[in-house]
């Protein structure tokens, strides 16, 4: 589908823009249609913000009809085929389509508990997570309080909400991807170190960029850019062996590490994601910088 | 092929023990054969450090000796089918017995620099390297001094020597690995982080363990043990993404961090090898601890 | 004073106890009265813990009661000398009987814009804190939700309490600080390493034990054990400089790090406190363990 | 006394220059001699690489010349008042001046250990190093290789000579000291954080600095810039417990880390000094960056 810019979308009459973006809350078109006398947007980061905050300065009634108007995953909606078109896709990507007959007793009994505890569905925004990972946010969340698991799930919602309207709108230009790397055992930036990034989609693996760093340690140009920030699952490989025995450090054989691989979601393609390595023969850390 | 027991190789007459461990030091059976007095070993860590101290001990010429009775790396006698078995074995286990006529000759030329340089030929424990490595540490070495590049060499004679020791004698008990996994944003151990632990051999990943952490972050078992703790490449991987959704921390959709990935070589089975995780949803270390 | 060990707590008839620990929650001795049948309890940790569940389990109009029980930091019935014993030290230790003019007119407006927002007084556990850290609290608590910040002020109630329980009762024994050096530039424990531990109190420095680590990187005996273990300000400072220089590593002239201080608080004397200590030359990490 | 600018420096006539620099390398007047053609130099640093190079270059004989040339440290040149200005004002910065009569006779032994192992005298930049640091290098140093050794004390004089030159030449523009706070628990720059630098000198403090970071987790000024690079003994302290306090992190009470100290030496006043820190409530790292 083609996206539309963000000056398109700026350019919507009050009437379109409702209609363009009325199933991001779901079943909750008010939200859009408030959020059109808002505009321009600079970036659809600003655009989920300006909705956020509709949702939050909305009333205690409608939050909760809003979370009411969520279906349950994997639940009965979901077996009646009876989701909105945004739900299906967003379940069916957490493999919620197809269970065994024990997840879905998992789900049924997990949905149940929640309900009971809350009254209100649990909702995740499960675009990227497995079954597993479903399940186990359900335990995280059972032991809330009712207050802060209502905070907790409307953050759920608008997190929902920013990834639909990614589904929509061309991100703003600026996002980006780089990396650093430091030799911590000599004190230096790590020159002449390979590094591969590569996308992990749907159990595939496809090699996107292979480059080498810069005598400071970086790389000339940032490795995603622009439009090629996708929402989802990359790795970063760094080749430290190779990098060890070409700096002539002492090294067990074999060494200990070799290639370093930093698995990371990237959630907003409008972001600078920094993600920088810090590495010995012996050790190592990353952290999301910016 | 049958190991030996360290009880049988301390009771084998010396002339038998010198013909096992001939070849250990290549075209340099002297070693072994005054190695023999100097038994009983308790490890074969502590046999290599005795093999290694014999070495130490000899004179310049001998030293000099030593290096030049190893092959080129991907040399002439290699080609010629003219090796020792274990250097047949090690340099094919790095590739080396199927290069392109490009790298045939980038190896060559290395070999000639370096011979150039150095006046014997380049050692390296090849074993678990690819070309790309080896060519990395032909550049690392260069540029050292005379002095510290006949040590490197020697040291590296001395890893070659403990790998084959290795291949024919069983280590002794007491090596394991480990781990130990903290939630470093919480400042409390990381419960119930699933961990899995597979062997990376020749392309193919096999899973050996799946396990979960305790209260104390810990495992109740070592991940391997004793035998189990073959030489080579692993690969854990730490269900962090998980951990974080069930223990209620605030992630981003889809978080920066899910399955976190350690690859590591074991070079000696007869040590602790402690890999423990320390993780916040946006960050990540981790090292050689014992 | 003399503690009461928990032998004599548990032992106390129900009216003893409950009048014993009456002013550990602020005008609110219902909290101890129901906490007597609850006995024996084996640590004070365990005690703080129930003495929280009956405050969790307690009605909302409890707990509101609870929270205006409590007076203003720094306000009028600090000025009046209307404190409670407890409430007048814990504040004067947080400097807030001497305020200047100008601090004592940020406080109460502090003071006053919380109260307008949420409706009960501003609670934190101030006894280590100086005056900068409260204004901090309270900036980045006046944002919370309602229902966000009345957990949070009576999570603070309840470190009150604990911090009041620890001032009558002898901790239980167990309670430790180890730490542990890696050397992660070379990859094994730093041996030799000298450790210095200081108690900080009131602008002093009282070094308390000096020690040197052993082949493990540890030290052969706890650096505090059971009653050592004092709440308050601690600072490790380790030796790397003359441990790099002693292990040959190559360093700068000066070496970029030589002492390392870690200046950290312990909260609670009962639990064990691992703070190790990961090294290069050029880099170290710490944290919280156990 | 004031210092000449690498402009000075580069004009002078070559007799001139070989007189300004003759003592930079002890009694080794020849370095500067051959290195006044080498002109011009744009930094300190590319001089003092200068030099470096020609000693570098030198036969064997040369080589050890210098190395004999030098005094032992706390040796009897040193007692009979015999040592060059440079040499004096250097051992009694570390304090060599001044020993205990054990300490001399631990510097005795530990001279004529290295001399007899070595044949020529330890060397060693000690200005900003105390006995028990030169002792520890003895240690480091006494079981290198010969070969090994000659190479570290090389390095060392050439240390010692970029430290003379520091003394005589103002340093090119260009060095600085920034930092970088991230907040790892949250994954993004520890905003409205205070920072103070305070130079250590002599046993006193001086604070230099005090700062809080932007937006980015930064400084919107280098910390030291210029002529402020001083080499010698810095301290960072960052103000994390005030910051985590204004975050509204769940912390203990008292918080494991409040302010965090982090102390690390200048070698050289040329380069870009990046110190971060990393930190949660609970952990911290920290690292020369660049």
């Amino acid at each position: 589908m083609t996206l539309l810019t963000l000056d398109q979308v700026n350019a919507l009459d009050a009437g379109a823009f409702a209609a363009a973006f009325a199933a991001v809350y779901e079943h909750s078109p008010w939200v859009a249609g408030q959020a059109a006398a808002l505009r321009p947007f600079a970036s659809v980061t600003a655009m989920a913000a300006t909705f956020a905050g509709i949702v939050a300065a909305a009333g205690d009634d409608a939050k909760l009809a809003l979370l009411m108007a969520h279906p349950d995953l994997a639940g009965r909606a979901a077996v009646r085929g009876d989701l909105t078109a945004h739900s299906r896709l967003e379940q069916a990507s957490a493999g919620l389509d197809s269970l065994t007959a024990e997840e879905m007793a998992a789900f049924t009994r997990a949905n149940a508990d929640y309900r009971l505890r809350f009254g209100f569905p649990f909702i995740l925004a499960v675009k990227h997570w497995g079954k597993a990972h479903i399940l186990a946010a359900f335990r995280g969340r059972l032991d809330n309080s009712p207050a802060a698991e209502r905070a907790t799930a409307l953050a759920e919602v608008d997190k929902i909400a920013f990834s639909r309207l990614l589904a929509l709108i061309e991100p703003a230009p600026g996002g980006r991807l780089t990396t650093h790397v430091l030799d911590t055992a000599r004190g230096r930036p790590a020159a002449g170190l390979g590094i591969e990034l590569a996308r992990l989609e749907g159990g595939a693996e496809t090699v996107v960029r292979q480059d080498v760093t810069n005598a400071d340690g970086r790389l000339d140009q940032p490795l995603l850019a622009g439009a090629e920030m996708a929402v989802g699952l990359w790795r970063l490989t760094f080749s430290a062996g190779e990098y060890f025995l070409a700096s002539g450090q002492t090294l067990t054989a074999p060494a200990f590490l070799d290639l370093v691989p930093i698995r990371f979601h990237i959630d907003n393609p409008e972001q600078h994601y920094h993600v920088p390595l810090l590495v010995t023969p012996w050790s190592y850390s990353t952290y999301r910088g910016s």
